[in-house]
């Protein structure tokens, strides 16, 4: 059920869910509360009015009886229970003007849902494994034929299979069970990924088990890793669960990890713990399922090229050294357990080609996944992270760069940088005549740092207010406490100590916006290298994917902002969520994905980045907020144009 | 160097090789000289007088001085060095007349030789494994593709080989081997069975290794293992070794070896018991070769069903529990060191096809390896043995069939029967008139038993001496008391027990015979019903093809005299040898033979002799020496007419 929220004096409205909290609303309203606690009720700051309708909660022993029988409530404890109208005291205007300021609501991209129905309409779904029900003639003297041929004669008549190849744990398996099951048996057969292949019988189960038929998606992060169950008959995933890669005690980033592989048992130590990880997580979600191991006839995998060769204990050393040679962009299907994987001998591993050492296969599921190979449009696929890749083009053709854009978006070289944790400030408002924030954090309790997210929000509100200039360095004279300069470097103090979930205050300071304008710079300037080098220009981009974790939560035009992404229409930027997963459950799921594989890593042309004399130049020129090219940038440049003329206005 | 050899008084003359001891030359001569020592020295019965030439040895203390100087010698211990004159005393002779008789000369089966320049010439030589030196060009920053797409690239160009596969362990091996041996490797790769089919890159190497590519061929005998090492380069069998498989241990034949399998356990046991055979005798091999056994690619192997399904650890229950369904025809190619074989993980093991429970791999692999598929010639092709293998055909059909001759060939229910090892009766001649023995001994010992083919000869002897009848039983008349009645059961005596190597005279008795009769009765019924089937005769046959280790000691003329093999020319009669390890070798040195061989296996038509009609009445008619139907013998009947005359003549 859906309330209308009106806030005055702003006599501004937005439509939320029932319960949504109302700090949260006012938010998306685009109108400033002050509020310092991220939503833990404890400073008092955001109180508002209740004009009309109800909320849930909001009460607090910061409010006396006499406020809260005249309608006051803090807007981070309320809940929207019906239709309202909440008005935010003006106590704090400095001048009215204030009123015609709209905080720009968040946008965050619309999630491109995986629809299985879509696939078969296209086309698009060869079942990679299939199970038939059989019951044999049982032998006679007259008809002794070996049992292996009479299986293969029987599927060649009455199903019309032909040129099968078998295990030969099947023919192990053959004699005692026919005769155990009365000759009824259900064959599994796996499809040939090239057309002109041969079936195979995998494997053999007594009686009717044709409705159980099941695949698993695994997407090998460097931090976290992701499996799913799927039912083949269904076309659905039937459970998922993710947890931390265990490799991350031998180094967080790839370049760590490769270097503890170069120790002595290094590789085999880091083989080992993956595939402890890979074997928990299949453990779980073959419980949640409620299947059986040997049920899963296929597993598909994808992870970048470092942890694609860990994973196959190839040394990985070549990677992180000039020329940056990985060992293969392409690998044989093999038995899953042979490397380790606890699942059936007969269970086949197929994992993801990548591209170059730093464009992975997780990158070519995520192309595969999210469909940028079957699109008419030019695509910009970006996923966002410490190792960022880039791939720009359409069913046409491709082209492919990574870029180092350093932690910053992950909360790595930021004073008070976190995960997307419970505390981390995932969004952030200033009021651009007092400069007090209106925060909000995950898990609404006391703030406790930084997301990569909030970040991004935090730097493009204080830009937008003026509060920083484009080189990201603080107006100093602005008149508020929250900017000052300690030990000699310039920072805002976001939260005060007394309202954190730490000892100190909150702040962020002129390096850490610094390092993202670094990060965001590299990335910008990769896709803008990319596309150049293939001919085109940054507005050619028809739409954007966002790949990754981190794309969820990026409040678009705040990314726009700082420069991060190119100024385009907020539905043209699509989120496709864990596009590594999401090309594991589609190859998983149908062979016309294993077909493509290879024709889609072979229209990819790899860009190294160092090896383009252009890239330098563009990334000193997207050292700025946004850049040092405004007119890439319409309608940012719109609003500064307004908010300069405003600020004149006011100084004069 | 051959020395001329005359007998007198029989004017009868032979050339044999220097060294060659005398008496085996008289038996070639077909001159009979009482022997009943086996040749060891003792009986001092084979006295003859050296008129010309010279001998080396045969001086005895059971010679005087007196016999010395005039020239005796015993005959079983002395060795031709020159042309020679040898008179044979007559004071045995009781009827000049035995001077026209003469004991058949021995003629054993020419050995059919493997020619693999032949192969060459016939363009049956497709190498299944090449390796290729390449110097790669090495990586830089504008040429840093993966280490494998650069070894593919470079094949692709240089050497025109294209859809390589390759295997996930060199994909491990590459980076580092790449860099250490300075981009200059050898590639192994094996060629498709198909010949749609996919070369695949199985191994590398440091350097150039072209000169060193090696396989392996094995015929897994229910009783023997032989093991071959053969270089690919020059098609050489480079060492081989043969060793008792060591599942005997559980039993002698494949009935019992089943038994054990179905105990808890036993099959795990007889499989890993028969890999330890196998892995000794490739330890001896590779040795022997001087090679290393990671430069084997490829290993072939047969054996009977029985064999085939312990090797593979696959329940042979069913083979010897009607209806006698074996598991499969086929076996797909399989990693050697995943069923335990100590070679590399690439070495790909392919394993012969069988057409039927008792029609195994051994037969297929030869009818291969003898070319049976390949010939012109209606063939008869006879693995003798307790399980005893007949296929008829040619290139354009084959049928097949077995039958269990029961032991009496390898010495089985015989009452001194023997393997052929020291001590065994191996040659045999009978007097005529006095029927006195000749005999010989393998390793001219006293004699300890009589082995399958002594046993073939001795009844054939016996039967063409008139001191059997055509029923296998005893001449009571003939006034010798070397036949004689003990414990109501007639028998001969072979030798003496002072004269033998065990305690007790050595004999052969009416019951004896009979299984003999039996056997042979089995195996001649067999082909005669397996030829009828497909509307063809006996007389039809153009030649016949005798594999196993027994078929190389066989007296043809004397197994055509007990009707064990159809009457023709003995020319005409190939000896393959070991068939089985023949069709290995062949499989295991060019690719012709592996893309051929289901094909053969599908030309072949198996018939089941319990389910032929009128199998039991030709088995019936082969109960007697040679046959009811004497006229298939049309030689033997024109002897045994002469005899009859003779002995007619004599009695009168």
């Amino acid at each position: 059920m859906k309330h209308k929220i009106t806030f005055q004096p702003y006599d501004r409205s937005i439509e939320v869910e029932d319960g949504e909290i109302l700090i949260k609303a006012a938010l998306e309203a685009g109108v400033h509360i002050n509020a310092s606690c991220g939503g833990a009720g404890v400073c008092g700051k955001c109180r508002i009015i209740i004009e009309q309708g109800e909320v849930e909660g909001g009460l607090s022993e910061m409010l006396s009886n006499e406020d809260v029988e005249k309608g006051y409530r803090l807007a981070c404890m309320s809940k929207v229970k019906s239709d309202l109208v909440v008005r935010v005291p003006v106590e704090s205007y400095v001048d009215a003007s204030v009123l015609n300021l709209k905080t720009s609501p968040r946008h965050t991209a619309e999630i491109k849902p995986f629809d299985f129905e879509e696939l078969k309409e296209e086309g698009l779904f060869i079942p990679p494994v299939e199970k038939k029900y059989l019951e044999l003639p049982q032998p006679t003297a007259q008809d002794n034929i070996p049992d292996l041929t009479r299986l293969i004669n029987y599927l060649n008549i009455t199903h019309d299979e032909h040129r099968l190849l078998v295990n030969l744990d099947v023919i192990r398996k053959l004699p005692d069970m026919l005769r155990k099951a009365g000759f009824k048996i259900t064959v599994t057969i796996v499809r040939p990924v090239r057309k002109d292949g041969r079936s195979q019988i995998v494997d053999i189960e007594p009686g009717d088990t044709t409705d159980r038929n099941y695949a698993v998606a695994m997407d090998i992060g460097t931090t976290t890793i992701y499996g799913q169950a799927i039912d083949l008959n269904e076309g659905k995933v039937i459970s998922q669960y993710g947890d931390f890669n265990a490799q991350i005690s031998y180094g967080e980033d790839v370049i760590s990890r490769i270097a503890f592989a170069e120790k002595k048992g290094g590789l085999e130590k880091l083989h080992k713990v993956v595939v402890g990880t890979i074997n928990k997580i299949l453990g779980k979600i073959i419980k949640q399922a409620g299947i059986d191991k040997n049920e899963i006839t296929t597993i598909t995998l994808a992870g970048n090229s470092t942890m694609t060769q860990l994973l196959l204990e190839i040394n990985p050393s070549h990677i992180r050294l000039a020329p940056y040679v990985p060992a293969s962009n392409f690998y044989p299907p093999f038995s899953a357990s042979e490397i380790g994987i606890d699942l059936a001998a007969h269970t086949i591993a197929l994992i993801y080609p990548g591209i170059s050492s730093y464009v992975g296969g997780d990158i070519v599921a995520g192309i595969m996944g999210s469909g940028v190979y079957r699109t008419d449009k030019l695509t910009l696929y970006m996923d966002i992270g410490t190792n960022a890749e880039i791939v720009v083009g359409n069913k046409d053709w491709m082209a492919c760069t990574a870029c180092s854009a350093g932690p910053a978006f992950e909360g790595g070289g930021i004073t008070f940088g976190m995960r997307a944790s419970k505390g981390a400030i995932e969004d952030f408002a200033i009021n651009p005549v007092t400069y007090e924030p209106m925060i909000i954090t995950k898990g609404n309790v006391k703030a406790k740092g930084i997301c990569g997210s909030g970040l991004i929000t935090i730097v493009a509100q204080l830009f937008e207010a003026g509060v920083i200039d484009n080189r990201g360095k603080f107006n100093r004279d602005l008149g508020t406490d929250r900017i000052r300069k300690k030990d000699d470097i310039w920072e805002y103090v976001i939260v005060k100590q007394e309202l954190t979930g730490i000892d100190r205050d909150i702040t962020i300071n002129e390096p850490d916006i610094d390092n993202l304008i670094r990060a965001k710079g590299a990335m910008y300037s990769g896709a803008l290298t990319l596309l150049e080098e293939v001919g085109l220009s940054i507005v050619d981009v028809e739409q954007v994917y966002l790949a990754g974790g981190f794309g969820s939560y990026i409040d678009l035009e705040k990314a726009m902002t700082i420069g991060l992404l190119p100024e385009m229409e907020p539905d043209k930027i699509v989120y496709i969520g864990n596009g590594s997963l999401r090309g594991c459950k589609m190859n998983a799921l149908t062979n016309s994905f294993r077909r493509q594989v290879s024709s889609v890593v072979k229209m990819m042309t790899n860009f190294e980045l160092a090896e383009t004399s252009s890239y330098m130049d563009h990334y000193v020129a997207a050292l700025f907020l946004p850049h040092t090219e405004l007119n890439y940038f319409p309608k940012l440049k719109k609003r500064l144009d307004a908010l300069h003329k405003r600020k004149a206005v006011k100084g004069r």
